[in-house]
């Protein structure tokens, strides 16, 4: 009967077959790959990828796509089915749209970009980035031209990442979040400071690598289902949802980097851990946007990981790991030491509040980019600026500025809001967590992460892809997006950690 | 001018990169993937290799081929150009000889008699594993006639391997072998052998370890442009010219495991490495040949990793590395212990000279199949009886037998007699070596071993597929395929070691 559903999820297998080989050639590139392979890798990985795009755009995926959309008319939305189609003809559809030349064009100046970034950010040297940047924006502008007509010209990029999320309600949550915060961290900023002293200091790079591994162990990801490596950024990969890549660094001076970045990454992993055997090989197949992959990694690193029953089951582990460093080191210590707030420069070192605002800073002025309301090269003052306005901070070159982050030397734009979106998913998933899970602080404390677990797969991880962002969290909570919950849930915090009022 | 080539050259660029993304597959699925990874690997694996495969054989190849075949026409035969058109439209013609279907039985096939093969090997239960067997050869035989007419039924697999090679060259070669081998057996057997307790004991594996790392970085490999790892069946494969992945195991009881396994390993990997840059990403862009390939690892696993002026360098390392176990290790007793021969049972633990009747067995037992002159079911009464005659060694069951390897379990037929034209041509090459490298000794004895591998480069690497081994023979040495040389230096060598008169 369904005979084109049939064969486009044999289509979309083999699509997906290559974006895991693609994401293996990436994962080894990072990991394990001897220098000399670069030069051949980024052909291995630019033909694994340009296949890929031909099958996604193929003409005879496209008229299969429409037969099965008619197979299908009549299946709930949700079916697998129906969803596989739907999913599918929107990832065509999308891919469709782009000429061959533009992309060609993107992918080429993403490369050049990242390359001139590198020296541009190591001399502070925004001018010898602009027109790099420029080109960057203007084939960008033209790729959101592949998608007229739209109700706000930031849609479609913001779109690649939140499938069928608009500015329009985007925004409002972004707004209602810095307006929220900005009242709270003023009274964190007259307050007393936790003492963190704890997390720095001299960290051997074996112990650090063994707390690692504990802390993957203790996880609820099988072991014969993942692995852990060292690498510059860390990410997490699936090469498929039963073989996950978590990946880390140590900084031998401060022992957070690898403890919370270990739980981030492996939230990520527990995600595509999640999704139902039945959608693997497929568009379905993995999370269903970067803000709710994000949620995921948010919630494990800092509602689990700097929550206070957390630390206290880690504390043992991590005195067996160091030893004497932290000895005289108590629960309650290292609670507090792990929510201190700090505005500082560079968003990849900012605490869980403070990091919104870099986001939200960087969101606007994306925005303002494709508006047309700012140019490239107003992009310094206009980052130093809302720097000093809404963290309080003086920049003191642009390559602790506006230059820090890869993704806009890379052509990502679109990419930077879904991390502030994941703090806010993250926020109204742990309320909900906790109120269903009513045992949910002692099953912690006692080291018993299942139940967690088990919650989140049930509840999100298991329908993979099958929804879209808006829908997931109507279907989850009952309502739409809304940074209320992670502030409720912050200012309780920060209360009880600083003895606010 | 010649723009059928380019084009030809482009596609086959593409074909490249899939084989080199499907090598990664492999080398992960063996060093690093986690358990849970295999299922969605083997399906990762077929898809590359499925559309690797469609590429090579796709109509509009085929006609850029024969454009090519005319903008080439009158230039040298091994010009980069003219061996680039031959040499893809021999992948290409092969490939397209096969019908899909049979294809894709041959795979399936080979992937179910793997499987039972190991459950068979386990039990040394031959009845269990016969039918897979008998599935096997079937398949094959059909394979073989997709190429018919042909001279011998044999030389259709022989050439998957050996390009252009013809039962009727290879048999008297491993004839010829096999009878200088038999006098040279049956006096050894006669005399004291040399003492190789040294190489048994207990090595602990961080001990093993560090001396497989300082082997490879005493070669003249550059570090930035490998790898080592540990796998159960130890392999080397090229991601990249510049990116290759070294792998070995090791054994707590044995530490020649190690030792002669890595420089094997490594002598695989030297030859890619040594490839002219400029074949890279053609069929032109690896060895010519299994043969010529296993002749480097050979050349140095055996004539350079048992040879006394190596092995008098390497032992302050070996010393160094386990401490008291070679305190009162000698070089000369080192050397006599690496150069044992002990006829046994099991191919892959034979040693240098009795290797060669292992593989002889399996050649003649392969080509009787192929000829109709052996059923499957008479294997282990014909494989024992061979190794009584050309061994002396009584199999006591089929594990230790005819179950022994994995080729045949996967479909791999005129797979074997490679090894043992490695040996032959190994044993050409060396002889040429000390010949035109008047210092050879010497300059290994002091761990000067770049001159052996920039003559090894010269002669053979560069020149990557672009010759069919008969020609690179003919060219190397002015002559055939030679078994004289092999058996010459085994005999001068034995006579020293074995102290013969």
């Amino acid at each position: 009967m369904a005979e084109a559903v049939g064969q486009v999820r044999e289509r979309f297998a083999a699509i997906s077959d290559l974006g895991r080989a693609r994401a293996l050639l990436f994962w080894d590139e990072r990991t394990k790959m001897p220098p000399g392979g670069a030069e051949a890798r980024a052909e291995q990985v630019a033909t694994v990828a340009r296949i890929r795009h031909e099958l996604l755009t193929s003409e005879e995926l496209a008229e299969l796509l429409r037969r099965a959309g008619e197979e299908v008319s009549g299946e709930p939305r949700d079916s697998d089915d129906a969803a596989l189609v739907r999913v599918g003809l929107r990832e065509s559809g999308k891919a469709r749209r782009v000429p061959v030349e533009l992309r060609a064009e993107l992918t080429r100046s993403a490369s050049v970009g990242e390359r001139a970034w590198v020296g541009a950010r190591e001399n502070s040297d925004f001018a010898a980035f602009l027109p790099h940047l420029e080109r960057n924006v203007g084939l960008a502008r033209e790729y959101v031209e592949c998608f007229a007509p739209y109700e706000h010209p930031y849609d479609p990029l913001l779109d690649d990442y939140e499938p069928g999320m608009r500015t329009a309600e985007l925004r409002p949550v972004l707004e209602r979040l810095r307006d929220g915060l900005g009242p709270l961290l003023a009274r964190l900023a007259d307050a007393q400071p936790p003492d963190d002293a704890c997390l720095y200091g001299s960290f051997p790079l074996g112990a650090q690598q063994e707390l690692a591994e504990r802390i993957i162990d203790d996880l609820p990801i099988p072991a014969g289902e993942r692995r852990l490596d060292e690498t510059v950024h860390p990410f997490a990969v699936a090469i498929a949802p039963s073989d996950l890549r978590i990946t880390t660094r140590f900084d031998v001076s401060y022992v957070g980097t690898a403890l919370w970045s270990v739980l981030h990454e492996a939230g990520h992993a527990m995600y595509e851990n999640g999704v139902a055997p039945e959608l693997a090989r497929s568009p379905l197949g993995h999370g269903l946007s970067l803000g709710f992959h994000e949620s995921q990694s948010r919630l494990w690193e800092n509602w689990v990981g700097r929550s206070r029953p957390y630390l206290g089951h880690l504390l043992p582990t991590v005195r067996d790991v160091f030893g004497d460093a932290f000895a005289s080191v108590d629960a309650e210590q290292l609670y507090r030491a792990a929510n201190r707030v700090r505005p500082s420069l560079i968003r990849v070192e900012a605490d869980e509040a403070t990091y919104n605002l870099h986001i939200i800073l960087r969101f606007e002025l994306e925005v303002a980019l494709f508006t047309g309301e700012l140019e490239p090269a107003d992009l310094p003052e206009a980052w130093n600026a809302r720097m000093r306005d809404d963290l309080g901070v003086d920049v003191p070159d642009d390559a602790a500025g506006v230059l820090q982050d890869v993704h806009w030397a890379g052509g990502a734009f679109g990419y930077f809001p879904t991390y502030a979106l994941g703090n806010v998913i993250a926020g109204q998933l742990w309320e909900l967590a906790r109120a269903e899970l009513p045992e949910l602080d002692a099953q912690i404390a006692g080291g018993e992460l299942e139940p967690l677990r088990e919650w989140l797969r049930e509840r999100l991880h298991r329908h993979g892809a099958k929804l879209e962002p808006a829908e997931m969290i109507e279907r989850l909570t009952g309502g739409p997006l809304d940074p209320a919950p992670l502030l409720r849930q912050l200012e309780a915090k920060y209360a009880d950690v600083y003895s606010l009022a």
